[in-house]
């Protein structure tokens, strides 16, 4: 099989994520679509597409409370309408990638996910990995999920990426985010704030033990968690006009890369 | 576990059959949506819902022949859109539903379906399981899959719900279609068509091997299948006011009747 690479779309770079309706950010997506068009190379390559929520999820799981689990009636419907607003989302996203020509499934997680205390159990990977040999691009993205302690959690494209990036045996990730990657301290507090260019196993715990630094709770989980995985990963900024299109290409440097010449530091 | 009822609704009930494009039929979705919420005792029973693809399916499949398997990269784009289509039609289904503050979540089989030749090879449960444990509805309908011979093709509606009739232990299954039932000739050519009310493996040795009867095919196929099931079947019309709901409620004789009182004939 060709070397697979896993793109996430973050959910702040389709969507208006500060909005409380479900609110489409349709430029980028149509800027992104074409990038991934003249980006990925489908001769070398295999791709999976994972894309987030934004303002189509967080705030319909903040108000009704899904993530923590069921306890009404009332939240069995909003499991349901939380997980329609997410194909929708979906069925927009693919629309705009379908009309580059690119065969961009839509695949919807939950239909084979089970959930255990709001983390992943098992994903069905057989008709996804038959996608790939056949030159689909399966396009998944983060989902309201069956779980079999608390009934529903969600499924975030993160957990996805790490399932599908070990499973699939994945060569490189590439997160598109609405930062330009990883800093030492939080660039929205300090304006001495600098990007970590290279993320390794020992700068990370250098990070967490120095009182000086910063790195933001949901950042450093982030990168706990790809370090853990091992795979050649990039975060990049996918508002700046290129860099996803670049990236595909296999250009470094955009960003913070992580896992890459783990022998150095 | 609650009994299980499978509902199938057609597809030439919820959009506009007929048409080229896809086309919904907003006012059948409405009153169909209030007929489950009305005839469906969630304290009774558990209920998957399946629905067809009408004017969102078969024109597209139709036009790009990707039923008969994947020949060339354009095909791969048309199985995406078809795909796409799909989900949009079932948002637009499950929309109405939840009006009615029925917990219908969208449940997209091809995520996980693997076909084998245009039969359905595997199709993961566990998910679907788990929902019906907690009361949803999922709400599953026909798609393009992945077919491990041919690349693609196309899962039914009612491949799948005898795949789920028959795992997950159904105790009835309720075909709601545009006609009402099943005649003993094609009642379109034929005035003195009579409406078959009871079927039985019996009868339909009977009426296969009668030079007068005209079961038409696609009929003569659904209700050997249903036959071969063993459930309890009715083939009633979705068309006429009332019936889903007196179904969903237990009442009989609306339609045909398969596999009923299986030892007489």
């Amino acid at each position: 099989m060709k070397e697979l690479i896993v793109l996430k779309i973050g959910g702040s770079l389709i969507t208006k994520k500060s909005e409380q309706k479900p609110s489409l950010n349709i430029k980028n997506i149509k800027r992104i679509s074409a990038e991934i068009k003249n980006g990925f190379n489908p001769e070398k390559n295999s791709l999976v597409l994972i894309h987030g929520a934004g303002s189509y999820g967080h705030p319909i799981v903040k108000r009704t409370g899904i993530h923590k689990g069921i306890k009404t009636k009332e939240q069995l419907v909003d499991f349901a309408e939380t997980q329609r607003l997410q194909n929708v989302l979906n069925s927009l996203v693919c629309k705009e990638l379908i009309k580059k020509k690119l065969p961009a499934v839509p695949c919807q997680p939950s239909s084979s996910a089970v959930m255990k205390n709001g983390k992943l159990d098992s994903l069905d990977l057989k008709a996804i990995k038959g996608m790939l040999e056949i030159n689909l691009i399966p396009v998944l993205y983060g989902v309201p999920a069956y779980d079999s302690a608390q009934k529903c959690s969600i499924l975030s494209g993160d957990e996805i990426i790490s399932y599908l990036a070990k499973n699939l045996n994945a060569s490189r990730i590439i997160h598109a985010t609405d930062v330009s990657g990883v800093y030492d301290s939080d660039p929205k507090k300090n304006k001495n704030a600098a990007l970590i260019k290279k993320f390794t196993k020992n700068n990370l715990s250098a990070l967490s033990s120095s009182s000086n630094t910063d790195v933001t709770g949901g950042m450093m989980k982030k990168v706990s968690e790809i370090i853990e995985l091992g795979i050649e990963t990039e975060i990049i900024s996918g508002l700046e006009k290129g860099n996803i299109e670049k990236a595909l290409k296999g250009q470094k440097g955009m960003g913070t890369a992580v896992n890459f010449n783990r022998s150095g530091v």
